[in-house]
């Protein structure tokens, strides 16, 4: 099951997806799997990572990485779906597409010429927390794809000749990669269901009864009010010094004016949850029936202290990876799952998701893998986890965000994500210490204190005929 | 099961809080019970109704009722919970116990005093689309209760150590009805669940962790906002004239300013929904289990011509009472249940909800119980009604519209209703006509369109140990 469907909307590569998802409670497996293991990725975190802010109240973060002559360079909105007026679902994503038309000053396309023509690569994302724009290219270009970026962040030609097809393209995105997923809308509707008053119950995409309605005068407002240098975060890794960065920066991103002073991020919170729900959607085009159980969790900026990379170690022992209890009871020993993990989003701004799932193989049932994923759980919530499993987990742990960082976009990316989402560069960089900190009680804490069934939501994927609920 | 639990909040009398629920599409064996028949109930709906609109406004509608010496006094203003700024919820609830402090004229206190000195009765009620606020005098004090009615409309006195001790009693108000119930608690996150993206998802009382915060700040945004001639009904029901209202009214009400002009009511509506959903609550308190499954409906101001008329009749020939299918079949018949009913909440601004609902007796099981209430919702939806039950249904239901109407509080409740969701006189007055119009095919057709079981919402009440989900 890709718990990653719906989560993100944007333009994404292959591996844009998997840099979408980066932070410090990534799914270790997925990075595992993108970026392969050098000597020199295991110097210590943020090494020589410099941070300033400019006059108009843009913040810098320059990542130094001398391996190879290029550069990451991206910009940072703090502007997510989360943060969208009610009613308007879907302007965050709609936005980022946006910023790749006109300009008082360029052409539609004249950017990304400019990125082709000197070998690199760009792309955009939006998540419910942040929307984000990058390039990857040789250094000495550098200045001039900050002249663009800052150039769209005030110039934009949003007429209706503009928004109309590109409202179009959004809706069909839709179509493709949701409507037509019976998966993707299962998801929506669990998260729906899972948050009853925060907007993570919204898709980052949009409902599509309210993107059909998204016009110029929406588009204009959100311009204005959050695509501004004191909203954004400029991020850039790479074989180029701090000085130079700055003084780019300056000539570029400095020159805009400071927009509206935003209030702070207070999105409506959660309500005590008392309830047990199901979520169930029967399509004919599932062969394999799949289920997910989520809870509302803290994130890394709402949890007490420890809780968060404890939830995180949670999900690597349980389910993280083909070392964790899931995979190792469920798929190896007895075989009744083709799949079975957990997933923790705690990368966001508010109070989050934590997830398991699973997927029967062969004759087992759904019934029977879903007993078998709660009787994992259940043993780590009456017995805890052992000092050695824990030990093992944090060195996989660590070790994958380590990995991470040997990318020059994940490192970006994880500098980027926590800093649009609440958190601070020593945040980052005391991250692995946190998990090493973090005690077998703690974990059994916290699986005690949140994955209480009596409180959760699970979704059922199911064939349309045959395997009832 | 009461299903009026969290819909409406406000300081009821037993009886208020029966008038509370009327509309065009009550529940009327509870109305039944609460008025008597009589002769002269029966005179041509809305005979004699007046309309006007003051200058600054206001609307006005009088009621001529002269078989008694009484009169009852609504003002309605188009404000309610549904209405209410992200992350403040309870406001509309709150602000209804604040109109009952002092102001710029009066001591808190007075103006209850002056209605109980001449025996009258007063209260107030907050829905998810209004709040009214009434009393029932003798006709001598009308215009001293317009004074002092229209006085609080913009007098009020809303310092810190008003805001603080009121947050207080709507803070125990939610403990005593909501946190200690855990039916109310279950209808709370059944709505949460039915309702994806509406705010009918968000209880009317409020949040809890919401209702904390209300302050001063957001009571006078509210305050300045909402309560203003233009966005206010008055409804004059009782044995008086309309030019002596229209006096009296001028006189009063007629001398408040305009307040803001208010944008269309628009909320973010539902998304299209794909799944079925369960909501599960299993509390030491609860003795007799019970379900119930709700959809979202269209309502009276949504729906396309005669839906809503036939979804009133559905409820009607499906739950409506004792003559209904589930209560022969279920309680009558077979015997396996306790309870068993149908409820369209027909009344609403946008599209509501309609459910079936159901508890067993003796030995029978939930789930005998459930099988056989979806069976008779199966058979409509495949076979049908007969035009001979139709029929019948029309009578008692068009019976019991007269019944409320006899009541002179309820037959000002029900265009006080009507209005502040959409409707105008001219369709309080055709309603019985429109009932009658309804064809059995329409009821059939808006069982099949509408109440889908892939699309439902189920709520299950069960006790801590025994009957499991």
């Amino acid at each position: 099951m890709n718990r990653f469907a719906g989560r993100l909307a944007g333009c994404f590569t292959a591996a844009a997806l998997v840099l979408g998802t980066l932070s410090p409670s990534f799914a270790q497996d997925k990075v595992a799997a993108t970026v392969a293991e050098k000597a020199d990725a295991a110097k210590p975190a943020g090494s020589g990572v410099t941070d300033f802010v400019l006059d108009n109240g843009m913040q810098v973060v320059v990542i130094p990485d001398h391996r190879a002559p290029i550069v990451t360079h991206m910009v940072w909105y703090k502007i997510g779906s989360a943060d969208e007026p009610p009613g308007k679902s879907g302007i965050a994503h709609f936005f980022e597409h946006l910023m790749f038309k006109g300009t008082k000053n360029h052409k539609p396309g004249e950017f990304g010429a400019k990125v082709a023509e000197n070998g690199g690569s760009e792309n955009a994302f939006t998540s419910y927390d942040y929307t984000a724009f990058f390039q990857t290219v040789a250094p000495d270009v550098l200045g001039t794809m900050m002249a663009y970026e800052a150039d769209r962040m005030r110039n934009l030609i949003l007429t209706d000749d503009v928004i109309g097809p590109e409202r179009d393209v959004v809706l069909e995105e839709r179509r493709m990669r949701v409507e037509t997923s019976p998966e993707a809308l299962l998801d929506e509707e669990v998260d729906a269901t899972l948050f009853q008053n925060h907007p993570y119950r919204i898709p980052v995409i949009g409902w599509m009864h309210e993107m059909e309605k998204l016009n110029r005068e929406d588009a204009v407002a959100f311009y204005n009010r959050y695509y501004a240098p004191n909203n954004a975060i400029l991020v850039v890794a790479g074989d180029v010094d701090a000085d130079t960065v700055r003084r780019l920066a300056e000539s570029t991103y400095g020159k805009i004016p400071r927009g509206p002073d935003l209030p702070p991020r207070v999105r409506p919170s959660e309500p005590e949850q008392n309830t047990a729900r199901t979520v169930t959607l029967k399509d004919d085009r599932v062969t394999v029936p799949s289920f997910s159980r989520a809870w509302v969790v803290p994130s890394y900026t709402t949890a007490e202290k420890g809780e968060a990379e404890a939830l995180d170690l949670l999900s690597e022992i349980l389910g993280g990876g083909v070392r964790s209890r899931l995979y190792q009871q469920l798929i190896v020993k007895s075989g009744v799952a083709s799949s079975a993990g957990a997933y923790y989003e705690g990368g966001r701004l508010d109070s989050t998701s934590f997830s398991l799932y699973g997927a029967p193989r062969g004759e087992a049932t759904l019934q029977t893998v879903e007993a078998a994923v709660d009787a994992e759980l259940q043993r780590i919530r009456e017995q805890g986890v052992t000092r050695e499993e824990l030990q093992k987990a944090k060195t996989r742990f660590v070790r994958s965000m380590i990995f991470a960082r040997d990318n020059q976009a994940g490192m970006a990316n994880i500098y980027g994500s926590n800093l649009a989402t609440g958190g601070t560069i020593a945040d980052i960089e005391q991250w692995p210490d946190r998990i090493e900190a973090v005690t077998p009680d703690q974990v059994q804490a916290v699986a005690v204190k949140y994955l209480v069934p009596e409180r959760s939501v699970t979704g059922y994927l199911l064939p349309k005929e045959g395997a009832s609920n």
